[in-house]
């Protein structure tokens, strides 16, 4: 937790007292102490200071100043066919923690049904692991989230007005097609939307769909990669694209 | 586990008994019955088939035939300071399925001194972490790995060395200062090191010891990643860098 998150609701004029894990990270992991300053965030607000004012066994109140806009989101969308339980837990941490905007978790044939029964998809609980990772990232931008129970509806029904936004579309897909260089983004910024399959990955007919929505298949190389080591992969190289794209501009 | 890996040491002629985790993956994953072929690989080796000629609750009897080389390494080694437990566990998975060929596990100021007493350093522990990492990834060359209980001798004494298979050594440091271009790269396949630090990042005697060893120090950018984050991103920007480098020649 490099990163205090405080929700608006949650502040009184600029205090705000704490009770729950993150009053045990500040007096247990931080060790602070009363009139310690330390780096706090409002939720989808800006970064500052917490003043503690008071701290004791289950309580820590701030003093807050926030006068830090958070690091700028990456205009990049991820499509991710929704993967068992402790690996959507960790990947929406990192996917929170490297930028992303917008994340639609999808139906896939290769999606086992269960998945979407697990508690886990309670909002709170995507709310949190979201939250995670933006304290983790030193962010507090929460990613828009949404949950498709069906791919077909997703694909025809609303991929097409999502696609608006995304000048930049692609599909993982092994064998890929799409090199990935600067030269597919017409911006430095274009936004980008990008579909990570399911363990086992995508069907034809899935890929088909994403074609014709203008999707490109990309491959990431030989190797097969868990999600959670595929995400921060494609985010990462999707960052690298924008920073060579601006040098070229 | 999308690769069942067997040591040369199991094989009898070309006949291989498993009774472990691979036998119940087998029979309770994969479902296989007798006559089924699965895809196999011999540790170090080659990559090929496996004849299920005997099956039975905790034991699986393959014939095993092997034609196929395993995705080529990518001459990339990694310095990281030693992460907690769990994190290491992650970490050289990820590491052993993107292909890195020697990891260096090293002390550092912030790498809290428990870490190295952990049970999960035996060498058998190791090898099974970056085992996952190659059944995943469809590879069989497990990563050389050493462990480095102290910081100086190891750049000082044993770094020179080891720089001299390395003509592009990077340091990932908040800041950075060199840009990730293909420009890096004298050829698209020169070997790279690449040294990534603990959480709370290296303190400025270590940053002054890589620079001495002509280590370049690069950023990942604004925000905070964790190492289970940071290391698929910086081996899969990493890639991305050789290819791009491989079309500019």
């Amino acid at each position: 937790m490099n990163l205090i998150l405080i929700d608006p609701l949650e502040l009184n004029e600029n205090s705000a007292i704490l009770r729950d894990r993150r009053a045990k990270h500040i007096r247990k992991t931080l060790r602070s102490k009363k009139g310690d300053v330390i780096r706090v965030g409002i939720v989808n607000g800006r970064i500052g200071t917490g003043l503690i004012t008071k701290i004791e066994p289950g309580l820590v109140a701030l003093e807050v100043r926030t006068d830090t806009p958070p690091p700028p989101k990456t205009a990049t969308g991820l499509v991710i066919a929704l993967p068992r339980p402790i690996m959507l837990k960790r990947v929406l941490a990192q996917a929170a923690s490297l930028g992303v905007e917008k994340i639609f978790l999808i139906n896939a044939s290769r999606v086992e049904k269960s998945f979407f029964k697990a508690s886990l998809l309670s909002e709170a609980n995507l709310r949190e692991y979201l939250l995670h990772g933006l304290e983790q990232a030193v962010d507090t931008m929460v990613p828009e989230i949404s949950i498709h129970h069906h791919f077909r509806p997703f694909v025809e029904d609303l991929l097409p007005e999502i696609s608006r936004e995304y000048p930049v579309r692609l599909v993982a897909h092994p064998g890929g097609g799409i090199d990935l260089t600067p030269d597919l983004l017409p911006e430095p910024t274009s936004p980008a939307l990008i579909a990570i399959g399911p363990e086992g990955g995508w069907i034809d007919f899935e890929i088909d769909r994403f074609s014709e929505q203008g999707f490109g298949c990309f491959s990431l190389g030989p190797r097969i990669l868990r999600v959670d080591t595929a995400v921060p992969a494609i985010l990462s190289q999707w960052q690298l694209l924008r920073s060579l794209a601006t040098a070229r501009n």
